[in-house]
């Protein structure tokens, strides 16, 4: 009667108005040429004013990410650079201050090389301070190391060690209000160590974001693990979003209204002081203490994005990190390949077949750079630190058959449980190399024996003409003549031919039996190592 | 008393005769400066006259041989040169007339190269006939192919073939016999076929050396087996005579009166006329033919002699001798190595090391003369009369696997059961080179895949580039180019290296995997053949 008398119609079927509430799965975004709006499936309308409310807030921050034009396929991010803060205007006296919160909750991979990385981050150092926490014994000799050799470059440093007993959620709450506290902060950057922040500039990038919390997108290498949800579940949890996929692999780009980010962040410290005061931030009954921070963050109304504008980094695993060893990060190649690869094989490598690098010193020998020098550094003191050496006798238990007719003093790499790693380094940087210098054959770079040798002048120096039980073998040199010790190389007989200045980290690769007959030649000073593999025995 | 009154001593310690009934293992020789004496070992005398009869007449031959200085150490044979019958002061047209005998009872290797031989022997042919007595159907072939070929070169034949049903002794008389009616035969030569004669003027130094019976020393190749006894045991078999090892193994040369001698020997016709006029000297209740002939002779007083003077050959190994193959003798390489590689290695093999004829007509690898051409014609010709060639299919049940990658069209040597004859073939003729030229590497020759490929234009034309699963290959070119075959060859083809024409009998030796990927070039024309072996897989 209302409607009649009125002139008026109810919009029952959603063609103006679309309220979110108990209509989630109802409506979905309608890509149309240059512009985007919600469409009501259960209708077929597309309603133009969207409304939601309470428990459907994250939907229409969703929909707020796309509708009408802040992104579409033609144009991708119509207003990510809207609002900026350009740094470029300031002198770097005048950049904002910066605390950043380092977090180290599990034994974690590659440490010393986050310091590094940290160190590398483009922004003035005296406009950084550091709240680094470490729960790990294991690790405060890489952090000690950092601080004794570059904690004075920064404005300030806090520590927290494992000696202070302090859980996660109560580190995370004190480290923020290190930078809340401090009139002077402007910015704090939670960064936690397992991040592998390969951009330089990405604390900068976060600041000129502008936005109250920001994250710069990472993710597991080659997989769709990312530090930000897309939606969350009826209960709170990770729930997949319809974008999150595309976000992840970088069909779409943008900054993103999320409702959880983690791992590396950026918070404006005016929020700290205002919304976000409660100390205790990251504490909760049943959240962990990245989703307590996120939902109390939500709960004040606070959004926070996720930008995939740049390349950031990536985020290691953690899972099977054993810490048995000298230098744990050799075993890490299969949890970690691309940070392996980055620390341990030689920066050449990867150049190697288009620069033309691999060089021929003698017939049918390939000689090419491998191995980074942390990597011969690290397996030459993981083999000292093992320190079984062997005799040097024929009589040797550890091979089959038990008689080795030309011994070294050596350890085998299955003594220091390495062999599965060894074999996956073999198969990944070896057989392609292999398979490309000899034509037609195929490897799948399996050994019985791998070893690193160690010749000193007054224990073994040189080792007699033999052949190697191998279809080819692959020599490495683990340090560097001139430098570490005098003397040594390799001779072939039947070509006369020797290479005398081994190189450090280069891989020497020539067929085992034969028509390679070799020897080993005198180390005349100091201590040489090499890494032998006879592939395909 | 008679004694004292004769003023005479009885010589009971042998101080001047020495009878030599029931006194034979009392008297031995002893050699002294330029001379030889009996010795009595019992009484430690050397008696002057030494008297034997009855059943010492052979002790007292092999007496003869040396005492007083019929052989000494310093001297050699001082009377071996007497007596002679020099044919050199004759015209061929006034040599002796001889029957040659030459019996074949059993199964024998090598029966070819026999009469190859015999038509060599040097003395004109029509001073010669042939009685020839075959009791092996399986050897009729070669017999009628000589005789065909060079039966007319002699001035007659007598030939007794297997369906004669005659036995060997009758046949033996019967040859003896030929001689005897025969008014202008003078000399018989019994020879029988596993003889093995390889000085050519062995009749004319056996006519030369004027005596009754005479036999050129024989020997096993490499073993003490000859064809004559030093002694006799009791009941009328072998005994080892004390100088029977120094006269085999020619430390004592000479012409030396033995109470054997068999398998290949001259006899005065005049003998066959006067003393052995006995149509049955090869019957016996008891002995063998041989040993009844013999027995016969020694009855008759008529002494019989081997020579050991000059070189004269061997005797073959019958045993084990299979004739179920089409070329029989390829599998005598354990039986009759001597022959084996007189038969069957290339004439230039010997002489590759001094002579340096081992070629390098790619890197690694080398070509060299192993098989002579009858070698090679021989395999080809046994595989194809085996004739199951493959079918170069991909799969194989002959293989290790079931599957082979790159098939050719051949056949397995363990198809003609010759893997234990190959195999020793590579170990006594291959490995040398293959240890020579990869100096380091020691094999022995082991191999999973041996076999005969075929190639022909409109079957399997050539061989697609791959690796063999060998540390080397052999591959021996079993016939010509240009003649049996146009095209062919072998590339390797990282070094961008062709051998485009093969040689027959000349192996090739190159690395297996990993440096020598290598094709099989196109058979334009003909049929190609050659041996491959994968050694050391």
């Amino acid at each position: 009667m209302f409607q009649k008398s009125v002139n008026i119609t109810l919009d029952s079927k959603c063609r103006l108005f679309q309220n979110l509430h108990g209509a989630l799965d109802e409506v979905v975004l309608k890509f149309e040429d240059g512009r985007v709006r919600a469409r009501n499936v259960l209708y077929d309308t597309l309603p133009v004013i969207i409304h939601g409310n309470g428990p459907t807030k994250l939907q229409i921050n969703y929909l707020g990410n796309y509708i009408p034009n802040t992104w579409t396929f033609e144009t991708g991010c119509t207003v990510c650079h809207e609002d900026l803060r350009p740094l470029t205007a300031l002198k770097e006296s005048e950049y904002p201050q910066v605390v950043i919160g380092i977090f180290i909750q599990q034994p974690t991979p590659f440490v010393t090389v986050f310091f590094e990385r940290l160190l590398k981050l483009q922004y003035p150092k005296n406009k950084l301070k550091l709240f680094i926490y470490n729960q790990e014994a294991h690790h405060e000799r890489q952090i000690s190391s950092f601080l004794q050799d570059h904690g004075s470059l920064y404005q300030a440093i806090k520590f927290i060690g494992p000696e202070e007993d302090m859980d996660g959620a109560a580190s995370r709450n004190l480290g923020l209000d290190m930078c809340r506290k401090d009139k002077d902060c402007d910015y704090f950057l939670s960064l936690d160590i397992e991040v592998v922040l390969k951009n330089e500039n990405t604390l900068k990038i976060l600041i000129e974001q502008n936005l109250s919390i920001v994250a710069p997108m990472i993710t597991r290498s080659g997989r769709l693990w990312s530090n930000f949800w897309g939606a969350l579940s009826a209960d709170g949890y990770y729930a997949r979003s319809e974008d999150y996929v595309d976000i992840v692999q970088g069909r779409r780009v943008g900054v993103w209204n999320v409702p959880y980010v983690s791992s590396v962040y950026l918070v404006k410290a005016s929020l700290l002081r205002s919304e976000l005061t409660d100390y205790e931030l990251f504490n909760s009954h049943i959240l962990d203490s990245d989703m307590a921070y996120c939902d109390n963050a939500r709960n004040k109304g606070i959004f926070m994005y996720v930008t995939n504008m740049h390349s950031f980094g990536r985020i290691l695993s953690t899972e099977n990190y054993q810490t048995s060893h000298l230098h744990n990060d050799l075993w890490q190649i299969f949890e970690n390949p691309v940070d392996w690869q980055e620390s341990y094989i030689h920066e050449n490598y990867t150049r190697i077949m288009k620069d033309k690098l691999i060089e021929t010193p003698c017939p049918d020998v390939y000689w090419f750079p491998v191995f980074s020098d942390v990597a011969c550094n690290h397996l030459v003191e993981e083999m000292e630190h093992f320190g079984k050496w062997s005799g040097g006798n024929n009589v040797d238990t550890r091979i089959q058959g038990g008689y080795e007719n030309v011994p070294t003093i050596d350890i085998h790499m299955n003594q220091i449980n390495f062999e599965k790693e060894w074999h996956k380094f073999l198969l990944e940087y070896i057989a392609p190399i292999t398979e490309k210098m000899y034509p037609g054959y195929y490897t799948k770079a399996q050994f019985d024996l791998a070893f690193v040798v160690r010749y000193k002048p007054d224990e073994q120096p040189s080792l007699r003409p033999h052949h190697d039980a191998s279809t080819f073998t692959i020599n490495i040199a683990l340090n560097q003549v001139g430098l570490d010790y005098q003397g040594g190389g390799c001779r072939f007989l039947r070509y006369n031919c020797s290479i005398q200045a081994p190189r450090k980290g280069w891989a020497l690769m020539h067929p085992g039996r034969l028509t390679h007959y070799h020897e080993g030649l005198p180390t005349t000073a100091g201590v040489r190592y090499i890494a032998v593999s006879f592939v395909d025995p």
